[in-house]
């Protein structure tokens, strides 16, 4: 039997295929065309699958299951997509079952931050740990969750919002409309607008040159950062701090054995690292923290579909457990 | 078959005995007597057991499995008890096996908090929820969590501290070590340290008729803020508003439907719970608290022993799944 994993984000739509047992045989890329509403987007997926199954000589009977991650929220339990910021005029669409009936293969929906963490897990870098959080620091911050050995995506489907974690009350204003949440403070885009207000300021800072365009990115401070400039290394580390009290509470809850750390912020290595490590520690009791290791992910780019690929085929053997046991 | 439950506290030893499927058939109770060490309180607990077990007449070989909560740590993947502080002496000690060995009856050990969260979970206020947390909020503040169905400890049993939450970055000192953790500011040991500190001020309140004493209980706080005592009422609202902080980021990170608060200072009624539902709301993510109830437990001081026979009868019932399957 074969199994399909499906990577849908704002830009890019990717299908994956892989044999039983076995890793991804094929991959086809195209782009979103997002701004063009669900129904050209669900085409457009329609079409790329049969277009790898076709590359790989497989007819649809003959794919057990295929698994689709897609931005959140969306519930992985009812196989509904809420209205992901990124897509358009999405709005409550049951993607998995009208995919099922397109297509006529089972599939299962989840969101790609938990796809990712699967990924990582049976895969990547969390391959033999049962407890784990993948958290990706980048324009945003998510996380997914692989709890004693299963992915965990909560009551709705929503679980690992680790970016929405309140870590200075009153701060910030988030996207989310609350204050002082973790992304609105240590996200790629709360570093590039901290650096924009600091330029309103008389601060002295090689970002200066920046000011004309529309301020400087999340790069552009890491650089400066890196050739020394001293306001770039404080919102650096403030982020880093945050991001500390972020995964601190994480770790309080979890008590994982293993915090995979990704994401462009992530980029910037020991400027966003030690104040991050440092603010972890007072941030965390010592038993919850004990044994814990921080790694890189491995899969980059690819871990939210070969998330996707693992979690249909995690589908397809519970499935078949269940009816052999009927 | 029959199951036996252990609720150890740091003053009270309790041993359970249910039968098969049914409800707790008897209890035993003693004071631990702590102060004399682990080798006389483990005298204790056998004897208690056999003294359960004499009374039911049944044997030994009659019970097919037995758990012991404790006060945290606790590692139920080891057995093993770390440094309990209401229990001077402990270090490092492997209950589990030594009273497997002194009884002959498989024992497992579990936290307590972790097995008063499961207690709630099988029959008390989240019978039927899948995704829960059990927060109590006493002299600590500490929570179980149930998760998918299973009760989660994480790597090493600690998982659910959420009393060492960072609230407020360079706040308050907590018995952790770290500051500004939410036991640190809205346990009643918080509460009570902060009338004190504020009895140092020349502000009016009703509480001055305590200073005294070694100062005012929270409970004392509590009564005073009733009779419309300003400072009293800022005191609960400065750690009811914490509280809410902590589980806003309990839902973001866990998304669960079910949120058990029990414990003395929830006894404050509205003068916690006003400010910490306000709090909760700005300090958590929409589609992560929508569908979440919030209620009180249901099983009192009894969570934690009625967790202990649950316990073990899980424990046996999946020994014997195993053993079936083999």
């Amino acid at each position: 039997m074969n199994y399909v994993g499906i990577d849908l984000g704002g830009t890019r739509l990717r299908v994956a295929i892989a044999g039983a047992g076995g890793p991804i045989q094929h991959v086809v890329r195209h782009p979103t065309e997002a701004d063009r509403g669900p129904e050209h987007v669900i085409n457009r997926i329609v079409k790329t699958i049969e277009e790898a199954l076709r590359h790989e000589r497989i007819k649809p009977a003959e794919v057990a299951s295929m698994a689709i991650g897609m931005p959140g929220p969306a519930n992985g339990k009812t196989g509904v997509v809420l209205s992901p910021p990124n897509l358009p005029g999405w709005r409550d669409v049951p993607i998995a079952s009208i995919l099922t009936e397109r297509t006529a293969i089972p599939t299962n929906l989840e969101n790609d931050a938990n796809l990712a963490a699967f990924g990582e897990a049976r895969a990547g870098a969390g391959k033999g740990a049962r407890n784990l959080a993948y958290v990706t620091v980048s324009t945003g911050i998510g996380a997914g969750l692989v709890l004693d050995g299963r992915l965990y995506s909560g009551a709705s489907g929503v679980a690992g919002e680790v970016g929405h974690i309140v870590i200075e009350p009153g701060g910030p204003l988030c996207n989310c409309g609350n204050r002082g949440c973790l992304e609105a403070i240590a996200s790629g885009t709360a570093i590039a607008r901290a650096a924009r207000e600091a330029l309103e300021t008389r601060a002295r800072t090689q970002l200066r040159r920046h000011r004309e365009s529309d301020g400087p990115t999340a790069a552009e401070v890491v650089r400066a950062a890196r050739g020394g400039d001293a306001l770039s290394r404080r919102l650096l580390d403030r982020a880093g701090t945050a991001l500390g009290i972020g995964m601190g509470t994480l770790v309080n809850l979890l008590n994982p054995e293993l915090l995979i750390l990704g994401g462009s912020v992530m980029k910037a290595g020991g400027l966003i690292n030690r104040p991050m490590q440092t603010s972890l520690k007072v941030s965390s009791w010592e038993s919850a923290r004990r044994g814990l290791r921080i790694v890189a992910p491995r899969l980059g780019q690819n871990a939210g579909l070969v998330g996707a690929v693992e979690w249909a085929r995690l589908q397809a053997t519970s499935a078949a457990r269940v009816q052999a046991t009927r």
